[in-house]
């Protein structure tokens, strides 16, 4: 008989916390040298809701981007993917309301003068504006918005909290709130003494939505003088372990696009992947994006519950992706938290169904920390103490296969009438 | 710019009627040789409800069997599929209301014991009775229905189809109905003649169940003399095409068993794979799994549409079959269904997410044999039309890769708030 302790789930050790590093105010604007704003220019229907919004830095920056792997991308995809992997940028423009995807040779040619448009207003190079949509899909998206609205948006740009958070509200779309987060703290230079950085960003995203799809779409920032080359590691390295961990409804969107911008304007040594602050960095990048990584899923569409999935001891790393996966997107893993049902068979069955190595008599699984499964066997629970652990807004789930040593933590949401309401209507 | 005609769907040319076969009545006691009883011998707290089957073969006969692929497995998933090995087996009993699982040693002594008790009761070898079992897991079986239930289950087989039925029965869980097939045809001879021969079964599933997890239970028979071997072949290949292909929402569970029995009593000569007659009689077992998958399908939990995918133009077969489960998986197109939402931009964004290859700009999209994408880009729709199609209880999507030759099919249903009602209830 094995000990019914709880199973330990790894320390993350690269919090930012653990560089000294806390969250502040400003969102995308809390890095020294970003402007933003966010306005009603009229491609949505309702002119009460934002619909457009632009992000700035006061001088071309250094720029690494990440983009959906879908083989449907929009055309704002095709135009950001090439002109990103300069390594430099000096703002992006962003829509709701509507995708430019499916739109052919017209979307194209449409992403492109927004950028000109845009590149004319800041006085600068057009293949230092990037562009990024979110809405419907299959419907042209129209002209006009920018030419009012880009000289009143470049207008509206400032470099406060307020004007961060209006452009993360006018990239919103079935979100029920706007997400921002920020963390400041010291950067290390090789003298032994240290810099104040800043690292922010907002995102939005709560699923693929109503009426054809939605996305992840996400701007950061950060002041610290990363290299191209050290900006693109960072970024990687921290939507791998944030975003790409997340799933509402294991649906990838056309448009999913994750933009950094590095101005540089702490000051400072410039930060290459070998230099004393890059582990600092790197962490404040990633724990802005687990922030909101953890926001997106607790917004999934109809949730009710943000859900933290934690797969221990499995083989590889790739076992322990691929089982905390197969457990968060089990519509019956899904359906049980929403019903307050501490249903391990659900979560078993889900692990199982993989092809992932393990054996089932070396399986355990807890609920809050709490021991249902040892073994293979049930414990046996206390109901009631369970019920009301169920009824808190955040359910962990941790399973233990036995196989090995290797660790995943993926986040999500439950599945709710709601989802299916919000998912379900028809069209209009 | 491309045609505008509904895309082409491979046909089946190894459907029963093109060998000659028409549907018959007796589902699993069709095949001559076969008894079939269903009786409640409290398994369930309700008395109302059949909760034992079994299905015996006059003498011990051929036996193919496939079994559940999820690490977690049940008591009598070890037990059956050891015995099937040998190829030969005279009986199977099932029982609804406890999936046996997770129950450790003694799980497996009552499975066994189960077999031990209805071998006595037919005065045959033990290693000839398999045994299978639905409904919660993680809840020891008790053994006492047996000893009350064999007796008396042995007294009710008989070869009709009232028998038939409530061996169907019996097994039913979340079903709302019992799932029952069988074809009759010709089984060509050497000397061109031809004998007559059956085959039936009878399926339960409708998903993975509230309180913890149901399966699909599949008992098939023909009279057709198969050689072991090509009981294997036929049952192996019918159920990859058939089974294999169902998805309510893409969970698996410890319990699924499907088993084969091929008593020969149709006489003739006997059928191996190089035969004859092996084409026709597994077109035959195809088809009655055909039957009974779209069965599962239309009658998945919660569901009000059979939905039939269709992937053309992959590049391999694996692609094709990725991109098919892609569609019929995703919540999105299922929730789009339940909607009566033609929305063709949820299908091209499952499809493009599953890594396979292919360009959008050579994806087209069929709602009901209606053009809705061609060549990545949409087609206007008559809106009222295709919400009328969409009233019709079965849904076809087909989409065309345009990447290759190969061509995959999946059944599935919509998502609606009556799954997330059926699963998503408080444990009781």
């Amino acid at each position: 008989m094995r000990s019914c302790k709880p199973l330990v789930i790894p320390t993350q050790d690269d919090a930012p916390q653990s560089f000294g590093f806390s969250p502040c105010e400003g969102g995308v604007c809390a890095a020294v040298g970003m402007r933003a704003a966010g306005i009603s220019a009229g491609f949505r229907k309702n002119p009460q809701r934002k619909d457009m919004a632009l992000v700035v830095a006061d001088k071309t920056s250094v720029c690494a981007a990440t983009f959906t792997q879908n083989r449907f991308c929009a055309a704002p995809v095709q135009v950001s993917r090439a002109r990103a992997a300069s390594g430099h940028a000096r703002a992006v423009v962003l829509n709701s309301g509507n995708a430019n995807a499916a739109t052919g040779e017209p979307g194209l040619r449409c992403a492109e003068k927004a950028c000109a448009l845009v590149a004319q207003a800041l006085n600068c190079d057009e293949r230092d504006v990037l562009v990024a949509s979110t809405g419907v899909i299959g419907v042209q998206l129209p002209f006009e918005p920018y030419v009012t609205g880009v000289p009143a948006i470049v207008d509206a740009l400032a470099a406060t909290p307020a004007a961060a958070h209006d452009a993360a509200c006018a990239v919103m779309t079935t979100d029920t709130h706007s997400k921002e987060a920020a963390f400041a703290g010291p950067a290390p230079q090789a003298d032994g003494s240290s810099v104040t950085v800043h690292v922010g960003g907002f995102v939005k995203g709560s699923g693929m939505i109503q009426p054809n799809m939605a996305t992840m779409l996400c701007v950061l920032s950060t002041d610290a003088p990363l290299t191209p080359e050290a900006a693109h590691a960072a970024l990687l390295s921290a939507v791998r372990q944030t975003f790409n961990k997340v799933t509402v409804d294991s649906d990838t969107s056309t448009n999913d696009t994750c933009i950094l911008f590095a101005t540089g304007a702490a000051g400072g040594e410039d930060i290459d992947e070998a230099s004393p602050a890059f582990p600092a960095v790197a962490a404040a990048i990633k724990g802005v994006c687990t922030n909101l990584a953890r926001q997106i899923a607790a917004d999934g569409e109809g949730s009710t519950k943000l859900v933290t999935v934690d797969v221990l001891g499995a083989a590889t790393q790739a076992d322990a992706e691929k089982v905390a996966f197969a457990i968060a997107n089990s519509p019956l893993v899904k359906t049980a938290i929403f019903g307050h049902d501490a249903n391990w068979g659900r979560v078993a069955a889900a692990a199982g169904k993989c092809g992932v190595p393990f054996s089932q008599e070396d399986v355990d699984i807890d609920f809050m920390g709490v021991p249902v499964l040892r073994a293979g066997l049930p414990v046996p629970m206390d109901e009631e103490d369970m019920l009301r652990r169920f009824e808190q807004p955040e359910i962990d789930i941790a399973i233990s296969l036995g196989a090995g040593e290797a660790h995943s933590r993926v986040w999500t949401c439950d599945l709710t009438h709601d989802y299916v309401k919000i998912n379900g209507e028809y069209r209009t």
